[in-house]
């Protein structure tokens, strides 16, 4: 039996849940937030549609007792309007609201005795990934954020656009804070195959910019971004119950930095099942420090952040 | 190819457009909106999801033309804000809005050359199914709504639980208005195999209210409801592509009434192949009979509705 | 994490184990067969297809031992070849080879330490179903058989065919056993709502013989059936692993003929959950009746078969 | 609408059918075979499990007709037990046999009007893609074999367990024949974005062994492969529907080589859309001259395979 649990209901919770429901890939799935009514809304929306679903999914509202034999656990909380994307403060606006929510949630979560895998969502989400992993005490291979998952797919989208081809068809990836500070680590970079290098008047700058702004595009039309995060979040839960060991961009932690930080990690039952150490030039092994610094030292300061730093 | 169009990228719409891209249902996806920055935002995420799927859809925006060999066409504009769940109007707080949408759309569906299945899930459901019926003048079987296809599973989901089974297990339909005067027709109704009248102690006229208020149970908590209402839309638009001939509760014309109301039909490829003419009680027959006079009447003052009347 | 085991991976059996595979249904599969070669050959022809598939299941090879935390067993044994669809013996064909199996497979399955559901597919499917049952000792609801489940959807189709519509519309139950002694139940028959005998100058005898000799009217043509008895026992698990409590017509004992024989149950997580007793008529009443007794007395003979009758 | 067709329905086709069915990818299928009795066979196993599932595919038997609309032809003739394992032959022992098949297919392919993407699967691969495309005259992007698309797939499944990882993290490519005279060109083969020179102590020689061996060894256990290839063949069927621009390794033409030979190529609605052209080693390249020089001395002597040479 396959059971996940998802704490924050907003769109991208309820993306997530939503995706798991319609496509039977879990048999229990526990729907947490604070906002009873909106728990409860999206429970009967998704149990309205089950009668027309080929697959069953049992779902359990607001029971963190619930999560104690769950073997992946998605936070997707915040308040999205808190983000101003017309400010450098940008995924930070939300840092003050789920600073807190870590505070409320990581006791919880450790009391209801869950021994899965959490897969942070939460922005900024190198920043909370961090702070859930420290509050909560869980092993660090336990704790991993999306990170540049998304991002490294708006690379392979914008890339594949620009050279003619699916996104699907180029590899490579984003480094670094799933925020202002990453970067396309373009020496990991190919296209069928064939190194970015090789293909001439690409502006890798541009392209560069349209993977980090990507989430400000869509936001300016809606507000807020949930298909391809929440897509994101359910192929990393994915990999996890099926221990597939699959290599992907994530926020994991390295002790290199002292802090989670977006780079390639191979994803199992265990969560973080190893960090792939890529060789990067001079310049993409600065920004990544750069980038896990920036990082840290947000985590730092939060209330409770050196317990178990 | 499988080509679908969804006109109106709202929250129904958009949960319509990323089930089918989710899943891989179709090739390509014509996506349209007056709200252009919404339509664009809505692509933006999907193909952000892109590299993150097994599938690929290609996605056109706001492009009538590309809807000239598009096999099913979705409507899913409107504003839920419109509809007050306080209010007896219920999803008439729509009724304003969405006919003046009908005459700015249909015209240039009927420009676009399209020639297949055209399915209405705007509010009030069958009042608007009926106008975009007559004002683009397309034959009334390739023409239906979403109806009670919902409201039926949301009873098959309420009497489940109030006979401790899966909604899956309990068949017969919800018929009449997808708004306040639809009835469940009890003599249709069967759980696992038994009719209603077997299982003794439940209170039918609650189950009833339950489902009729369904969507405002949602509501309630989200403000809008999506998830149930997209995939009842995607079930049909599978079962025109697959001429699957699958008997299912929806808004269809019946010319006894001379308008669109809820009742089984069987869909295929040419949208409403047959209603189904069950053995209502006599009752039931007088309730069906009202909800659709109260349909037509709606209908029949809007401007323009006379001509293809 | 899902977890299923298929036992006997001739052609039914790998066809579960491809569906399961495919459609990333388990997350782990332990794939026994007495023919290690075979077993190999199969494990070996799904690993390869793993590159090219979204999801990733991990195969264990003939290791009891890995079905103690297993949810759902599917046996599948058996030797195609053994069944003469040219005589009166039909799936008793296998009769003598499959009560050997039984008893060798069943201690295997014991002594594993098993805590699941065990779904029969092995044949003559009634017979063997309650010989695994006594001879595993496992409480009567975690066994059962895919009896009719096939018969069934063979009387839908031609049942939908014969009506015009699609087998999906057609509800209704085949009782009996899965071979010769089985009928179908017209008084359970409804066709889009309607009862079959609204339907008139239906040859109700000739479309049941239909369904009685649909496996051998497959075996003509490919000597063996295996796509849809697959489709049938995936769809059974998965209604255990999703605890859906479904309703299907399966190989479920009934302490009123103290023998397992086809029926509407009720699938969950416990197996049986129920069965469902419809109210037949005096003539359905007394073949299912004979059909039971029949599939008893094949039990009853066996050996070991008394000692947990 | 999707529509497919597939020639030749023993273990391959059929399985190939089943998948396409299964998951409803396609709406209609048409499926061909010689063996009139195998192929109502398979059509009534697939129709017997459609009401078990949550799509309807339509199945047209034997009507070459029904290609004229149909978007890909999968042709997966041929007689396995004709491949002799332990013989130098390999897949040339079919090779008798299917050349005589092209010349009774092609014509009637070209007669009934087919516009769509032929795939071949039919062994030896290459010079059946090569007398095929020869035989019908279609433009050479229409037509292209599984090539190596499966050989790539054990490769990866094989490196990957070579170096503790899911194979589906190891790109790179198989190129040559499917046959004896493939080879990988290691220099195209990383492992979670490394190189897999990076990786000391693999036994390279062995790796490609393997791959190359990949079908006996399945062979060896089960007389046949199917869900591997059946998998490869659905896969790049699906990439030609949705026009994926997908980087693939296949059996395609290549104008340097005068024949079709496996190496990456971009699948999309045009079949083959172009070649990838990677700088493989000086060996590399010799052993993919030397590959496709045998290929294609094995189609010119062909009878009628100068014509459209």
């Amino acid at each position: 039996m396959r059971k996940y649990g998802v704490i924050g209901l907003g769109q991208v919770g309820a993306t997530v849940a939503y995706t798991l429901v319609q496509q039977g890939i879990v048999d229990e799935l526990v729907l947490i937030d604070k906002n009873e009514a909106l728990a409860k809304a999206q429970k009967l929306d998704l149990d309205d549609a089950s009668p027309r679903l080929s697959s069953t999914t049992k779902i359990i509202l607001n029971d963190y007792d619930a999560l104690a034999d769950a073997e992946v656990l998605i936070v997707a909380s915040g308040n999205i309007g808190a983000i101003d994307m017309n400010s450098s403060k940008g995924r930070f606006g939300e840092y003050d609201l789920n600073q807190a929510i870590v505070r409320d949630i990581a006791p919880k979560i450790v009391a209801s005795g869950f021994k899965g895998i959490l897969i942070d969502i939460m922005n900024p989400c190198d920043v909370m990934t961090d702070y859930l992993q420290r509050m909560t005490g869980f092993p660090r291979n336990r704790v991993f954020g999306t990170g540049t998952f998304l991002d490294t797919a708006r690379m392979q989208k914008y890339v594949g656009q620009a050279t003619g081809t699916n996104g699907k068809n180029v590899s490579g990836y984003v480094y670094g804070e799933h925020g202002n500070s990453q970067f396309v680590a373009w020496s990991t970079v190919s296209v069928n195959g064939q190194p970015i290098k090789k293909f001439p008047g690409l502006n890798l700058d541009q392209l560069e910019e349209d993977a980090r702004q990507g989430a400000f595009a869509v936001m300016a039309g809606k507000h807020y971004t949930n298909f391809a995060i929440a897509t994101c979040g359910v192929r990393l839960a994915e990999a996890v119950s099926a221990d597939a060991q699959l290599a992907c961009p994530v926020s994991a932690f390295d002790p290199q930095f002292g802090t989670y930080v977006g780079m390639p990690a191979v994803i199992g039952k265990n969560g973080i099942e190893s960090l792939i150490q890529l060789e990067l030039t001079a310049d993409e092994q600065a920004s990544l420090a750069a980038s896990a610094k920036f990082i840290k030292s947000q985590v730092d300061v939060l209330p409770g952040a050196e317990v178990n730093a």
